[in-house]
């Protein structure tokens, strides 16, 4: 399945590379800057002390390269010299990933953990000759996708190493087949989403995937993080969707996955999903894809309470019609929603646009913003018909439990999608700590997790004196439970990262005590070890290393992430 | 989650629990004869040379049990007296499963294997103590459920091992929670099907998993063995309903599973389903139920050519709106389906029953059955608005592609889902060799591994003198792929058992050839170990047995099952 030559792949018509900026996220020319009055409400409200801004990148530096002239030359030999890369610049930029304690730590230049060398293979066969030599050598291995992880998974412990080396898998960047008649394409993992898609795009298919980091995130990365997308209702999760996966390891290559379902054994494409880089690199995926949708609409609906709303989506998710993408945002991110729409869209402004609110619609409640209540976002995609039905029979739920339309959430829901990581630089930078957490949960336990979860947070920041704003959606919904998506803003202490992690250790208890688990979406990492290894139990982190020390005996992958 | 005490949970309701007849399948009084007329066929066409019945139980000999007496007591003291079993009924009753080779031992004496005692452990606390008792004596353990084992999964190697134990679990059959609100129940791994479906039927829910052998196989088997129902297209297969498992090994108990889905690491439930007993034992399962159906329809389709059937259940797989159960038979598979219900079935029957076939349909051409054409069943399940728009929908795609109506069909597959493990008995009886096997494979795969799977069995049969009647049908679809499943008719030959395994291993060649999967829903047991072993290659094998030292390092659970 992963044979194809060079030459027949395709790769022609993917935009290029994206490149994360060194201190935040995303490209500066699209940096937020926070809406004054919003700037004025945050200070006021939370008593942000002082803006916060990061250090000029010159200001960075780096200990010198452990990496000798030796092994240099070698991985040279191996990958050619442009793809050996030991400049600051290069090296900053795959030091940390895309967490707020990794940003805290970036914008104040404190870079203790740079990779060594950047290396940049081209092809599987490079990544295994680099994983053997490394093996030989005890160097540290870092798989490095889109360097979006939110969990510390591009920071191992990698002090008992020689060195430490980024494997940067943007070169792995081919569409190697696309199979119609069985609706699957086979990938390599350095595509970030909007490459893929482009290549799938042009033949009229889509992965369907969009989690909020899609514009730099890589299919590398959503398989070995387990990510899920905003259209996980419609499509699936992105490890729903794999069905064959190649894994580079120290000891060889394994090839899992020979038909849609089997019932040859263990299904071990398992453990190579979720694997974080510290079992093995993906260098192929065959995944399924869909056909372009004919249209995709998203609506906002505004529910009397998130007690309704959570309603709403149980019965969406098991009797369906479900939406592609669902969403309920709690009372208090409600109230921060609606009054950003307010503040960017005065009625003035819809009615030049040709739009006016519709009679007895609840668009008058919309713009007050506020005013109780809860958001759900719907979003359709697919045929025009079945969109209509879908759209008119899940109308008839939510609005059977008292929801009325809230029609500019959205389309401003739609427009906003991959800008909340923008919106959190600018938050740092006027001094707030900004950060997110999450978790899923059966429905009966969704409730008592939420609640639990919301307060530990809350009690932890107000008792260092400084009570947070914490906001709360759900944005994956499956027929028997939900996920929950924390976001909480404060202002910064003096130490924010001690500051956080206390919260975040109060949040992660909270949620092993409901019976949740440690992550729905972001991974394991090293932020989420210790919980994960509670979740497994002493015999599971047992099998777990067992798993690592067959593929990687020398431990040379991630080490200190996700493996106990 | 499996913390219920024994007197919270509720058993009452469920039916008693099914006995396999000793010699072949199911209730003595449910066994099937041949049609006169059909027997006649198969013996002029096959060339069946003569009858060739079960010898009666009272000749065959067992081995003596190896069970010491001091062992035996210390399962007693366990369990209690009642409950460890060595009389030659209960040990013959456990020897074997219900693979045609099985059963041709089984009716010709030759039972080598069976175990020497037979365990009804009451909990999981007993199955755990066992484990670790049999681990510290040395005794191999064989996980026994229903007993349904098509591929050698119930007879393990236990030559090297002291003696060698049936762990039956047919009293662990409580269901252990229902939780509405999450559509969820905890169950117990010794439940037969209709006694599940019983338990949770009288609270308003199904399980939805039917597979031919649901009156005699048990929840832990289905998720040992990844068992995949007839209505898995409408429910899922019973591994993707399975949303977390307890699992006793000698080492101790892992519990997996504490949400819909997780991003928290590699997923390790699926290392218990697909384990065939041979990594831990499944002692309760939380799995997903579904609200009982207001309405199930099964109705027939004939389609001009299995390749027309392949599209069409490609389009519905795909596009949709897909029928819970969803089949498709071969030319030669749809000839015998039609020829049995034009035997069945008169015109003057039905017209006594007060139905007639409808005009302008293709009833005609179905009584006359062989003439051409390939067989779908689509059946629907759910609300009744539901199943009618699907009903309709799904219509359009099939007659688009040329389907007439066989009204007759559905409602004979329905009566006949479970029946042909007993049609299967009575050709043993006439001389005949009668086995099935299964793969799945990609779509854009489906049609050479049909051509080659069934030429490599009709090759090999007809090079021993004994060319076989070879029929196909395809019965789990998803979008990416399907099943194929073969049946097998010939004159048994001097030794049947050599034939059939001769046949078996060119089959199986094809399968790997063909990039196939060696089982869809049959599992591996040592039928299939060394194809599995190709598909996982040397280091998913190593993989498998780091899992398996972890968890049992003596090697006790089910030896040579499994496990290359």
């Amino acid at each position: 399945m992963f044979q194809l030559p060079r030459d027949a792949a395709t790769t022609a018509s993917a935009p290029p590379r994206r490149e994360l900026r060194w201190s935040g996220w995303g490209d500066p020319a699209q940096a937020a800057s926070l809406d004054p009055r919003i700037a004025k409400l945050a200070r006021a409200v939370l008593g942000l002390r002082q803006p916060s801004p990061p250090v000029p990148r010159e200001r960075v530096r780096l200990e010198a390269s452990r990496l000798g002239e030796r092994l240099a030359t070698q991985f040279e030999e191996l990958l050619g010299a442009p793809y050996v890369r030991r400049d600051a610049r290069c090296r900053l930029a795959h030091a940390l990933g895309r967490s707020t304690p990794d940003l805290l730590r970036m914008r104040r230049g404190d870079i203790a953990s740079a990779p060594d060398a950047v290396l940049l293979p081209a092809d599987h066969g490079q990544v295994q000759a680099v994983l053997e030599l490394c093996a030989h050598a005890r160097i540290a291995v870092v798989p490095f996708g889109g360097g979006t992880s939110v969990v510390g998974g591009l920071e191992p412990d990698a002090s008992p190493y020689v060195a430490k080396i980024a494997l940067d898998l943007r070169r792995l960047d081919r569409l190697l087949d696309l199979d119609e008649r069985s609706r699957t394409a086979t990938l390599e993992p350095g595509l970030q989403g909007p490459q893929a898609e482009a290549l799938l795009g042009e033949r009229g298919y889509t992965l369907g995937h969009y989690p909020q980091s899609f514009e730099y995130a890589t299919l590398g990365g959503f398989a070995a993080a387990r990510s899920s997308g905003q259209a996980s209702a419609g499509y699936g999760r992105f490890d729903e969707r794999v069905l064959a996966v190649r894994l580079a390891t120290p000891r060889g290559t394994l090839q899992l996955g020979r038909a849609p379902r089997s019932a040859a054994g263990p299904d071990l494409r398992q453990l190579a999903l979720g694997c974080e880089g510290a079992l093995g690199v993906i260098t192929a995926l065959r995944v399924e894809i869909s056909p372009l949708p004919e249209r995709r609409v998203y609506e906002g609906w505004r529910l009397p309470s998130f007690a309704h709303g959570l309603e709403a989506l149980r019965r969406l998710a098991q009797d369906g019609p479900c939406p592609a993408v669902l969403r309920l945002s709690d009372e208090a991110e409600t109230a921060v929603e609606l009054a950003a729409i307010g503040g960017r869209e005065s009625s003035g402004a819809r009615r030049r646009r040709g739009r006016r609110p519709a009679a007895g619609t609840a668009e008058g409640g919309e713009r007050a913003g506020g005013a109780g209540g809860a958001l759900v976002i719907a979003g359709y995609e697919g045929s025009l018909p079945e969109v209509r039905r879908r759209r008119k029979q899940a109308a008839a739920v939510i609005s059977g439990l008292g929801g009325q339309p809230a029609p500019a959430a959205g389309a401003r829901w739609a427009a906003a999608r991959y800008r909340a990581p923008y919106l959190r630089d600018a938050l740092l930078d006027e001094g707030a700590l900004v950060e997110t957490l999450e978790t899923a949960c059966f429905w009966s336990a969704l409730e008592p997790t939420y609640e639990h979860v919301a307060e530990a947070l809350r009690s932890t920041l107000a008792a260092r004196g400084t009570p947070p704003l914490v906001l709360c959606h759900v944005s994956h919904v499956y027929r028997s439970g939900a996920s929950l998506y924390f976001t909480v803003v404060a202002a910064a202490a003096e130490d924010p990262i001690a500051q956080w992690y206390e919260a975040k250790r109060a949040a992660s208890e909270a949620i092993l005590a409901c019976g949740a688990t440690i992550s729905h979406h972001h991974g394991v990492g090293r932020d989420h070890r210790a919980y994960y290894a509670r979740e497994l139990g002493p015999l599971g982190v047992e099998l777990l290393r067992a798993v690592k020390a067959t593929l990687d005996p020398e431990g040379i992958l991630n080490p200190g992430v996700l493996v106990p």
